[in-house]
C-alpha cells in the first residue's frame, strides 16, 4: 500500500478512536481499513472468528477485547440482525459518550428499533452507497467509498456531536456525505437501488432458462440492465424486506405502468407506449453526472486495439502525447474476436484533434 | 483512417457490389462504410437528401442514380416502413439476381410482407446486434459491428447463394454470423433486447420526477440498469410494436413474477423472494462471456488515479512493464471528487504480482 497526496483525507478532530467495527464483511472491513489508513485504532468483532482473523490479516485492526472502550461503534451486520445488534451496542456502551452508527441499506427499521432507547441520542444512522457483487472481508478495499455518496440520517434526538463524528468517519473514508431523514433515505434507496435491483432480477430471470441460440444475441445492453442482479439473493432478500413499504409503493407504480404498456402493445396504441419510453429517457437524464457538476459536452472516439499486452497502454500514452484528457474508457466485450474496440470519451472540442493525432500515430480509428 | 492486419476481413467472393443501402441512418451508413473499406462500390438512397449528402461526405458512397444496378440491396429503414420498402426493393430489381436483405430489429414482419412475392428467394433477413443511444449518419462508424453477433434469418425459400452473400456482408463488417429462423430470432431479441429495454424504461421512469435528494444517492447500479432507456422513444416504440407477440409473452411472465414478488414482500415470504432473486442471478451467469470461450478466472485490482491528463496512460504503461495483460478497465464515475478509482481486470494468477509491482512504482492500490 502506498499513499499519495491526492487521496489523503482531512485529519479528523472529533473522531479519535478506537473505532469498533461489528461485522467484518465487505463494508465493515473496508471502513476498518480506511480508519487504519488514518492512523485510528480499530477493534473488530464478528460472529465468525475466521472473518475476524482474515480482517486482522488484511491490516484492518485487532480483535476486540472485553475491556476495550470504543469511542465509535460501527454496526455492519446483515439487515436481519441489525436492529438487535444496534440495541446491544447502545446497551453495552451505557454510561459512555460512544457514538453508535450503522451502515445498513435501510434506515427506518434500525431507527425504530432504538428510538425509545434511553441513549438514542448517541445513535446516528448512515449508509454508504458502495458495494460489490462480491462479499466477505477478502472483497474489502480501503477505497471502496472513494467519491461515493454516503447518506447520514440524523433523527430529532441525535446529539450534534454524534452527527459530526459520523460525518468525519464518512469523509475519512473518502465518501461524500448526503443528509436525509431515515424515512426519506428509505424512499430514495427504494428508487435508486432496491427497485432497480428487483427489475434487473426480473429481466435476468427470463435469461436463466433461455435457449443458447437466444442468448447468443446478447449485446452490451442486456448485460448492463442485468448486471446488478448477480448480487447475493439472501442479502438482497433481507434488504428488500426491511424496506418493504417504500419498495411496494414503487413496485405498485411499476405494475400500473407495465399494465399500460402491455395494453398499449396489444392495441397498437403507439402514443401511450412512446409516452412510457419518453419518461424513461427523461429518467436517465435526471441521474446526476460525473463530478456532480454541469455536464461538459463529451464525444466518443473509437479505436481498434489488438487484444495483446501493452496495446491499450500504448493507446493511452499516445492520447496523452496528443494532450487530450481521456474522461472515460469503455472496452467492448466482443464475443468472438481478438481485436477489441475501445471507446475513448473526451471533451467534444478535442475529439477531432485526437482522431487526427491517433491516426498519424498508426491507429485504426473509426469516424 | 488507417488499417492494420488484425482488422482486415477475409476478401468476399460472392459479394462484388455495387451494394445499395436504402436508409442512411446509423446502421445503413455504418454498413456502407464497411463496404467502402473493402473497396466495394456503394449506392446510397434516403428520403432525406441531406442524410445522403452527409453520408457521402463521410465517404460512405455516392447517391444512387436511376440506371444503377445493385448486386445487393440493404434495406435499413425504421421498422414502420420496412415491409413496404422491402417489397419495393424486390419489385424494382425484378428480372435480376440482386440479393435483398434488411437490418431491422424484427424479422417475422418483414418476411411476412414478402413471403408471397414471386422473387422471395432473393430475400434473406438479417439483424446486427449493434446500435447506439445516438442515431443518424453522423453517429455511424465503420467498426460499429466489430465482434458483434449479427443474426442471419433464412427462410424455406431462400436461395443458398443469397444466404452466402449476406453472410459475406456480415463477415466483411467484422461481425459474427448467428443463424436463426425469423420466428426464433424474434423470440430471442424479445428476451435479450426488447424486454430489457422496456424494463430499463420502467425503472428509469421512476427517476424522472424524483426529488434531487433521492437522485443524489444514485450509484453505478442504477446507471447500468437504466442506461439503454436513453434510446429514442419513437424508434423503440416501432421496434416493440413490430415484435408485439413475443414481447407480450415475455412481459406476461414478468408480470406474473412481479405479482409474486409483491405478494412475497407483503407477506414476508422470504423463500419466494429469494427464489426470484436467485433465478435472476442465474440469468446473469447464462449470458455468454467475452470472446465466447470458457471463462478464465479473473480478479480486479483497484488503483486510485488522479483525474488529470496522463495518469491513466501512466498506469497502463506501468501494468505493461509489469508484464500483466489488462483484460478490462472500469473507471468509477464518482459524483464529486477529482480522484478516480480505476478497476483493472486481470487474470487471477497475475493479480498479486500486479499489485506488488504497481505499489513499487508509487501507485495507491487497494487490497
Amino acid at each position: 500500500m502506498t499513499e499519495n497526496e491526492a487521496t489523503a483525507p482531512t485529519p479528523p478532530s472529533r473522531l479519535r478512536g478506537p473505532v469498533e467495527v461489528i461485522g467484518t464483511g465487505l463494508l465493515g472491513t473496508s471502513i476498518a481499513l480506511a480508519c487504519r489508513r488514518a492512523g485510528i485504532e480499530v477493534l473488530l468483532t464478528d460472529l465468525s472468528p475466521e472473518h475476524v482473523r482474515t480482517a486482522c490479516g488484511l491490516g484492518a485492526g485487532r480483535a476486540r477485547q472485553a475491556d476495550d472502550r470504543p469511542q465509535v461503534v460501527v454496526v455492519a451486520v446483515p439487515p436481519d440482525h441489525l436492529p438487535e445488534v444496534l440495541v446491544e451496542a447502545l446497551d453495552v456502551t451505557r454510561g459512555t459518550d460512544a457514538v453508535v452508527t450503522d451502515v445498513g441499506s435501510v434506515k427506518s427499521a434500525p431507527y425504530n428499533a432504538v428510538r425509545h432507547h434511553p441513549d438514542v441520542r448517541r445513535y446516528v444512522g448512515s449508509h454508504p452507497m458502495a458495494g460489490s457483487e462480491r462479499s466477505g472481508p477478502l472483497a474489502a478495499h480501503v477505497s471502496l467509498f472513494e467519491g461515493r455518496p454516503w447518506a447520514i440520517t440524523p433523527h430529532l434526538d441525535s446529539d450534534v456531536e454524534a452527527v459530526e463524528t459520523v460525518e468525519e468517519l464518512v469523509r475519512l473514508s473518502g465518501a461524500v456525505p448526503v443528509w436525509l431523514t431515515p424515512h426519506e433515505h428509505d424512499r430514495a434507496v427504494a428508487r435508486t437501488s432496491h427497485v432497480p435491483h428487483l427489475m434487473a432480477a426480473l429481466t435476468a430471470g427470463r435469461l436463466a432458462t433461455a435457449p443458447a441460440t437466444h442468448l447468443a444475441l446478447s449485446g452490451p445492453g442486456v448485460r448492463d440492465v442485468t448486471r446488478v442482479a448477480a448480487g447475493e439473493p439472501t442479502l438482497y432478500g433481507q434488504i428488500v424486506t426491511a424496506n418493504s413499504e417504500a419498495v411496494l409503493d414503487l413496485l405498485g407504480e411499476v405494475r400500473r405502468q407495465l399494465d399500460q404498456v402491455m395494453t398499449a402493445i396489444e392495441l397498437g396504441d403507439r402514443a401511450t407506449l412512446e409516452g412510457v419510453l419518453a419518461l424513461g429517457a427523461a429518467g436517465t437524464r435526471a441521474i446526476p453526472g460525473k463530478h456532480g457538476g454541469p455536464a461538459r459536452p463529451m464525444q466518443s472516439v473509437w479505436v481498434s486495439v489488438p487484444d495483446t499486452a501493452g496495446q491499450l497502454a500504448k493507446l493511452l500514452a499516445d492520447a496523452v502525447e496528443s494532450e487530450v484528457n481521456v474522461e472515460d474508457i469503455r472496452i467492448d466485450h466482443d464475443p468472438a474476436r481478438p481485436v477489441g474496440l475501445v471507446e475513448l470519451v473526451v471533451e467534444e472540442v478535442r475529439a477531432e484533434h485526437l482522431l487526427d493525432s491517433l491516426e498519424a500515430r498508426g491507429w485504426t480509428t473509426h469516424r
